[in-house]
């Protein structure tokens, strides 16, 4: 996997199930607009609140329907639920797997490797470590990544720390097979420039061709431009990704149009004070980024 | 619920498997030694390390076996599972259910008031509410709980967040018919005096005798004595919920010959040291607390 | 030093000047009101807005005016100007001095160890230690507590971490020479019963004769009731203490029509709805007391 | 300000007086290895642990011996020993004035925006605002750095939070008359790619040459040259500003023979294993950055 490819969302009735129609209408609808991999069951799909057989069900969905590879998000806290997850996304005809590092208990360094070894041994299909603190509390340390990466079935990371020196160890304790994919999207130039090959972002839910257009202007040699572009983006970024969360990226979805559907529960609907808010940034967003691209 | 309970640990066979005899010789094991009630399947049972079918069977098995009240954790990252655990435990006879805040996405209070009430509402056995930030990373805060008090099926809470301000505030907002419960064991005693009605207790399952002598003082009166027993039992508890984790609760209970199993993957058996180190821990932790009975 | 201190708020004048006239007003008005020592130049003096001969000045007026023992605040982030501040207290006539972690750099527990040693060797009056994780970052840990305690100018500690497990270790791990005073006001009476001779308290500045009736209570025997009316308190203690601050404090004190004078910059007043909002909250706790007290 | 600064690190006898000579050795080591400015008693000058004369005396010392501008750390806790730091800063003949946010109570940002607002206004030579959470758990946020940027008498600020996402929020919402100075070294380039215009650097007195040749590639469109240098300097880094701190610092200085000095109580000399590792890694690091030189 390199380029831009996003956790996408999992379009939900109103009544909280899955809204299959929407799912592949979604799919459809950011490849439209130029993704190069896409990641379904990852935090932001909300796959904590998946059951396994969803999970499966969606990653098939997602198969089906997309023509761009699929990273499936496979993890779950306990090894054995990960293990079988994984083997049925492969089932399922997904490239790869992005693996949480396992949560509720915060596992030290030695007991993530030992995890993620046995799961590489058992998995059919290649594994992408997933490092996510905000979620997990818990980081995926350098020297661990290295040390993984050197298995063959470990095939890159998704490090969505914010931490650009840990990025940068990584990228060069890591050889060129190894894809290093940046999951926070207000440092996405950055994280290319700290050698990153791609990136899995949030906000590639609501601007997938802008998120693309910064990876595209990085790969030509354009790396000041990728990052002017990145910095129109930051604002739309932190609120998807911080304090208005999934309803809020969903929110922010919808007001382009998106088949983004609702959130399953606990999550709350966004407020309408949000709904409104989230859609002027969408806008202002927009406008910024196509005036950057004038300049 | 009152007095002290246990949040029991699921032994597993040396493969990961649940060992389902020696269970229910564990339960029997803590009951010889005087706990009020059992809670299978909370955060030191490896809960989220079993499917739903496996915390179901858990669940079974306990009740069963047991002659005192089953408190059954039943929490999910989402509430549909969490709802539908809640029935299957509500189902196999447990008399209650635990109910963790739902994990993994940090929600705010007005979500986790509108996901208990909502389970409250749907649930045909009394809720307690759960809030342990060492592994969500949020707490229920007391405005949230005394709200949630007072619906008729929310019948108590377990707080591990150790936090004596907060426990004493909830225990102040609440009537008498809330059961409040203490989540940590290092100041169980405190929490007794704090307003508490009893505890659930991770180090019940290594000294089950001695936690419940803790509470039978104080409920007799001996409110220093209880305080001077539970003195003695810190070291071992902050070893079996700190660096040790439940590795090392498992060790320490097999140095008193409990049939406590071994762990499930993720975590990895507790190193030589550990086991070593905690044995000692253990048999000085019951020669102070005997001496001090003396005194 | 045992039974109820107070850190001492330091009066100032509008423009920032300290107010000596207010500042002997308010040792009589909390004397009267029965502290048992008092504590100037602590964190709640504003102890680290004032130059160290202002700090000096203001220990030799309370010195002058108290009746009560004097345990001054001369702790600095530099060893020399601790030593300085020290010997200044003692020429002044304190009869010891409690002294800060260092702070702003984040030392370890080594380095803490031979400053207090080192500290405790130079100073020709007894050196309580002061371990208020919330301002410096830094704790004292109970081993490190334990190890200086052995040293025979190292009279005690005031212990502001709110942790009763640690304080609990403190006072189990110290001989009864070492005076282990309680830091935190909403945890005072859980404190004592944990083995604590006192406080040291911000609240106590609001309302001396309650924080000093808790301490008499717990003397007399009457646990229950000292936990009980420090209960009226908390609100008042976490409202001081915590989101209101310094400013917040010295409004409560207004209210009370207590010389508290104004805060120095930074600190800016506090506003008009904090200050409503503390009379109110003061109104309301002595009212809960005296209700308490009743009962 | 712009280019690369450095907090110069202040050296003491080994009794903790001031060298003065080695101070001024010092001046010409790192100004003979081509930085563009001094930055005297800043965090890294462990100025903390310095008396209002000491700091005034070492900016005199600087300011004489530098051909450099001087930029003079002159926070304190209080604003009033603020301002008269600034001023006989002034007085001494520095350029610009270096403020750390003021610390140990934590204050808002309101009260942050007025302390610096009077500050500048009182200030006869320009003031640099200094953001480092590290020590003071305090930061200043882009919105308030935006608003205190137009005042006239601020010039720019130091950002040691090393968030480059906030770095370039504050980029884009100031002008070019701001001077926005990188205070994390591992991010040196990405912050200078993020819109910096400089950096004030602990790392630049061990590898001043270095760390000025980071920004020199950067300066002459050199971008990704910058970044690969920095990426060299990053282990070394860590090391003198992380675990083993100002001790160390000075522990990697001496290895390169400057004139670095001793640390001042509480801070302990570095142990023999931390000054044998260190000396390895400045060699590692020398040979590394040559070695990217000829590439």
């Amino acid at each position: 996997m390199h380029g831009t490819g996003l956790p996408l969302v999992t379009p939900f009735e109103t009544d909280g199930t899955i809204d299959s129609r929407a799912l592949r209408e979604l799919v459809q609808w950011v490849e439209r607009r130029g993704v190069d991999f896409i990641a379904p069951c990852g935090s932001n799909s909300e796959a904590p609140l998946l059951s396994a057989d969803e999970r499966a069900r969606v990653v098939e969905t997602v198969v089906e329907e997309a023509t761009v590879p699929v990273l499936a998000g496979t993890g779950h806290a306990g090894f054995d639920a990960t293990r079988r997850q994984t083997e049925r996304a492969a089932e399922a005809g997904a490239d790869a797997a992005l693996v949480v590092t396992p949560h509720y208990f915060q596992h030290d360094q030695e007991t993530l490797a030992t995890y993620f070894r046995d799961l590489a041994d058992a998995s059919s299909i290649p594994v992408y470590l997933y490092s996510v603190p905000k979620y997990t509390g818990v980081r995926l340390e350098p020297e661990t990544v290295a040390d993984l990466a050197m298995h063959e079935n470990v095939a890159g990371m998704k490090d969505s720390s914010g931490d650009l020196v840990s990025l940068g160890r990584i990228a060069r304790s890591t050889d060129d097979e190894f894809d290093l994919l940046v999951g926070s999207g207000s440092v996405y130039a950055h994280g290319l420039d700290a050698g990153a090959d791609g990136g899995v972002l949030a906000m590639a839910n609501v601007v997938p061709e802008l998120a693309s257009a910064v990876y595209d202007r990085h790969a030509s040699g354009e790396r000041g431009a990728a990052r002017e572009l990145n910095a129109t983006l930051v604002d739309l970024n932190e609120a998807v990704t911080g304090d208005d969360g999934i309803p809020g990226l969903k929110a922010a979805m919808r007001a382009r149009d998106a088949p983004a559907g609702r959130v399953r529960s606990p999550h709350l609907p966004a407020s309408d004070e949000a709904v409104t808010r989230l859609a002027a940034l969408v806008d202002r967003t927009l406008d910024d980024a196509s005036l950057e691209a004038v300049e």
